[in-house]
């Protein structure tokens, strides 16, 4: 399988670009090679890393404005976790088709999901197959419950192990550190290390989480996390909200990936995510939607702007998190985060790309491409999509997208009656 | 003129809607009218009122991206004054256009917009005409600019007063209580007074401004103004960020319309917009998105996310400023400020109105319209749109506008360079 892309704007010029099989072969002038797939960007097209989403809860599409303006403790006692308790294996399948269509239709090429995939989390990676997108699958832990035990998403990762693909990997997701006991985070520390996985964890979303744990153990949360050896590199901790100066500190010593997830953090009213002091501590700060039942979307092209928009006001100043830093965020860093090839455009990387046609508004008059992409563009202004040296979006059409949108609807009207 | 709409869907069920010359005539099931237009939802459009931007700088459209996270003052003196300083009238005709086709993309009906129109704001209105929008067109008082002194706006009104429409009416913009004398503001409300027109200001953005006139007349911005009687329903007051809970009062004691510009507050770090002190005053809030220097884009959807999403994390509280209080700001309170009989679909009302396909991502899979209108969907989601009985777009498509994305870049790069 390979892709000849003719006339497509880099950032240094235009010209042409060969990708065989799933990776990034040529890019040059006028190249004349013969390929399975043609695209001509007509001298009218950018190319540009495509987006990754380092913090979501793919499945929770279904659940997109069944449930917003509440209190915390009503949203999710009241309507999220009972509807929730009547997902059945087929919703998370749609669910995960809908979140991946979202994804595609607005330059996301690669996603960190957790969420219950239940006793089978091959429901969601067939789902992800099937679209064609990059993913880190997350194999969520949940002390309360039966498919969140230790032993439960032990026998599961020794069941799917052997159905690794190179584009859809397990993590390991202790869901939070109020929701996993001391002693099944050191298991899941341990485990992970093993079998290197990566670390996927919800830190210090809200206030209530940092003060409990300092009650219980004295140390605040990323304290009683260092504590016990579980922060390194392999580490990605969503939200990270109320994080002391220490505490941002050892993040940045021990190399750890934070997940910003503006809307989610504005929508749930968490809190202000210290952008400023993460970036100088050295931190390595990606980009998140979260789930679309408290975003309302995945779209990492508005997220960009909130992101960049959230820590101006906070820290009064309007030179604080740059379009080009947050753009970094959403591309390179979420790269290393999930220690995936991707995330820049050259000879060798993945092929995971978009294409922008540039004769869009947003895009008008054209000052600075990464300007208008960060602040004035919302994903749609993405033309085409390639993940993993396949085209899964052309000219803003993807396979089956009718289908998914009439089955979403379907599966949560029964689900919402 | 005529259009009639088959199979649509409105808040309350399904049905037709005839619009007779600029007016909303009939609303009802299986009207069998003839038309010179016809619009068929075929049941899967819902139409809803246009939405109404507040508070903008059309031409600015021309500086999108030119200038960003700076401090405000290099930003407008070094960057975007000296530019400003370049434009003529038609950079003036042309980035009006732009800004138009951008709210027409993006389902804006009407907007209340104030810029340097030079002596002849005409070129303004020309824009506003061909593009078929509704508009207050601000007649800028600036007593340091030659076009903006009392003498220069008050000849330009004699002018230009025989050429009102109904759609695009003028109002007295003297800027800001900076830029424009004690005296000069008291001549503006007079001149206003007589005339019926609106007054647009700009107040209270920027902490400086409260604390340099409370220094200078021992009165905070709101008191200053209200002590020469400006105040009254006909002001229409941008910003109003740095208010105390004594002007707030004063603001809804003397009903006076403040518009909230949430992305621009936040991208130039002016402050937190009081949402929750001035809705318990009920003071009227609309929404606007300034300028496109400091937006980037007049995507009154995205707009709707970020009002509700901000005061959410203020008052750490996710019950405030709910979706559908936001989508009414946009909507009903535009209207009630600019003096226009749209916002609501009523038979009677001014045909301005827009429809949405519901077969789309942002609005799968479709708990709540109006939460994924405000939450999940950009502009993008307006599949057509129409102002003042004419259809300015369908099916995404607006007359002419390759051309003037073209044109816009042309003049763009000549100023820029």
């Amino acid at each position: 399988m390979s892709v000849l892309i003719k006339n497509i704007i880099f950032d240094n010029g235009e010209g042409d670009i060969f990708i065989e099989g799933n990776k990034i072969g040529k890019i040059a002038k006028n190249l004349n090679l013969k390929a399975d797939e043609k695209i001509d960007g007509k001298g009218e097209k950018v190319i540009l890393p495509g987006l990754i989403n380092c913090h979501c809860h793919s499945a929770m599409n279904l659940l997109r404005g069944y449930a917003d303006d509440l209190p915390l403790k009503n949203w999710l006692e009241k309507k999220i976790w009972p509807l929730e308790a009547k997902l059945n294996e087929e919703d998370v399948y749609w669910g995960a088709k809908l979140a991946c269509l979202e994804m595609i239709k607005t330059g996301t090429v690669c996603f960190n999901d957790m969420y219950w995939h239940f006793k089978h989390p091959e429901v969601t990676v067939s789902a992800i197959k099937e679209m064609g997108l990059r993913a880190v699958v997350g194999l969520t832990m949940f002390d309360s419950v039966a498919e969140g035990t230790k032993e439960v998403v032990e026998k599961t990762y020794s069941r799917v192990e052997s159905k690794y693909v190179q584009s859809i990997v397990f993590s390991l997701a202790p869901h939070s550190i109020y929701a996993v006991s001391r002693e099944n985070l050191i298991w899941a520390k341990d485990f992970a290390k093993k079998n290197n996985l990566l670390l996927h964890v919800h830190l210090s979303e809200i206030e209530k989480e940092a003060k409990d744990c300092f009650k219980k153990y004295n140390l605040r949360p990323v304290e009683f996390l260092n504590k016990m050896g579980f922060l390194n590199k392999n580490c990605i901790l969503a939200h990270s909200i109320w994080l002391s100066d220490k505490e941002i500190k050892i993040l940045g010593e021990r190399k750890c990936n934070v997940v910003y997830c503006p809307c989610s953090n504005m929508k749930l009213a968490s809190g202000f995510f210290p952008y400023k002091k993460l970036k100088k501590a050295g931190v390595n700060i990606c980009l998140g939607t979260d789930g679309a039942a408290s975003n309302n979307n995945l779209d990492m092209f508005e997220e960009m702007k909130f992101a960049s928009l959230l820590p101006k006001i906070k820290e009064k100043d309007p030179t604080t998190a740059p379009a080009s830093e947050i753009f970094e965020a959403a591309t390179k860093n979420g790269a290393g985060a999930l220690k995936m090839d991707i995330g820049e455009i050259k000879e060798g990387k993945l092929a995971d790309l978009i294409l922008i046609d540039l004769n869009q508004i947003c895009l008008a008059p054209g000052h600075n491409l990464i300007s208008d992409l960060v602040y004035s563009c919302s994903g749609n202004c993405v033309t085409d999509l390639i993940c993993n040296g396949k085209i899964l979006m052309r000219d803003r059409k993807v396979k089956g997208e009718e289908k998914i949108i009439r089955e979403a609807a379907k599966r949560a009207d029964n689900l919402a009656s």
